[in-house]
């Protein structure tokens, strides 16, 4: 399995904090060594670092130890292969373009049982062996098919709920999925967020002896919601998400969420193409 | 304008000899400082270092002297902008997926009176606010539309070098596309290339005292072809590419190659959606 780390704000903020903590999972404390990725948002554009490394050890992870990227959306994952070899192309996040704006997309689980063609769409197609890249192929090819131009965030929410319970079904879906302006999570096994806004306190990591004082860098008007497979920080309230779960986050805080009150029955996918 | 820095290789190859000598011009002997990016591909995956600090400041750029990536394609891109504000979506060069395969682009030069809706394809739409990303979709909507699989690269070169040719006609279009597999150059105004193989010599940068004895870090089957705006190092034969020129390097040579007999008249362009 790997791990997943997303941070949604209202006001460019940076991950260093979070993201230290997060990549002593990567060998450290925890065992997620086959590659890491992180992808920022700013403004319109995107930038994804990459590496085949553990974060641990990646000099592409030493740099964001001293480079601050401020960000309203960041998307982060720790990769323990399963499906697709230790090879660049199946490192997350994952990258595309829908609706003229980048899209990015990490995974955490496991999907069995796919259909064949599962992930070559009409519109997008894999590249690397994943199962994750297949599944964010899938979806934006089905909002892609039903929707020519950008939808209301209102009426893309609950088809994305609809199919990723039927991805579920195939397996474990943990997943974050962001355009830049919204971050839509989904849980389907392990996953949890906080929001840190005014009054702002000290956090202490949970997997290094590293503390910050948010007060001292933060305005009263900011809100981030930071959200990853296990808490990072050991003085903090984490809300765990419900299995089945999805929420976007919208300039930091919880703007529409998705519990369906029974899970669905199994159902047979529509083929993209 | 801005400068292109391209590699392609039969083995896969670090860039940092020539990307040192590159990135000198974002500043210190060129003026190409709003922003810089340089893709590499690594298998069928692919990564983008992308920055809005000039080359010869940025952080990114730093790590690239001390974190040799090994590459058969690498395209690099210094921006000066002329279109598009110094942001990082509209930092080259540009990723898309085509064909299930990752594609890079990037421009030298400057388009204009483009057509209304150039680049919002129906498969492709521009981020940024480039003529060079709008190109770039420009030509893979079209590439799209043509083969709805990927074609021998014979059959796709004619056409490549017929869309360029018409897109050359409003104005500079100097570029580098690669699927990752192959780098196609257009040249309009101004490029060069080198081959370097056995027996390797010495080389010395232009824009750095560097030198480098490619003949102790090579073996005797190794090819790797350098493209760029202008010559890299001074005790090397580089060939200036004419203009109008399109050619395919494949494992570190000139595969293919057209020149139009005369350039093509003015021709309206066809509408992508």
């Amino acid at each position: 399995m790997c791990q997943l780390l997303g941070m949604n704000c209202n006001v460019p903020t940076d991950i260093q904090f979070s993201f230290r903590g997060f990549r002593q999972r990567s060998g450290i404390t925890g065992e997620h060594g086959d590659g890491f990725g992180i992808g920022f948002f700013e403004g319109r554009g995107c930038r994804v670092f990459l590496d085949r490394q553990a974060a641990c050890q990646s000099p592409v992870a030493q740099l964001l130890d001293h480079y601050a990227i401020k960000s309203l959306n960041v998307i982060a994952h720790i990769r323990k292969a399963t499906q697709g070899e230790v090879k660049l192309e199946n490192c997350h996040p994952f990258q595309r373009e829908l609706w003229g704006e980048y899209w990015l997309f990490a995974h955490n689980g496991d999907l069995k049982n796919l259909p064949a063609g599962f992930g070559q769409g009409h519109y997008y197609r894999a590249v690397g062996d994943t199962d994750s890249e297949q599944a964010f192929c899938h979806l934006l090819e089905r909002l892609r098919q039903r929707f020519t131009q950008a939808p209301d965030v209102a009426a893309m929410f609950p088809v994305v709920a609809e199919w990723a319970a039927e991805l579920a079904q195939h397996g474990t879906f943990n997943f974050m999925l962001s355009n830049g302006r919204w971050l839509i999570t989904h849980c389907s096994s392990k996953l949890s967020y906080l929001i840190r806004q005014a009054p702002f306190h000290t956090a202490h990591l949970l997997d290094e002896d590293v503390e910050i004082d948010f007060s001292t860098v933060t305005t009263p008007a900011d809100r981030v919601a930071v959200i990853a497979t296990e808490p990072l920080t050991d003085n903090e309230a984490w809300t765990p998400i419900l299995p089945g779960q999805l929420l976007l986050f919208e300039a930091g805080e919880v703007r529409l969420s998705h519990l369906p009150e029974k899970m669905p029955a199994p159902t047979t996918m529509q083929r993209e193409d």
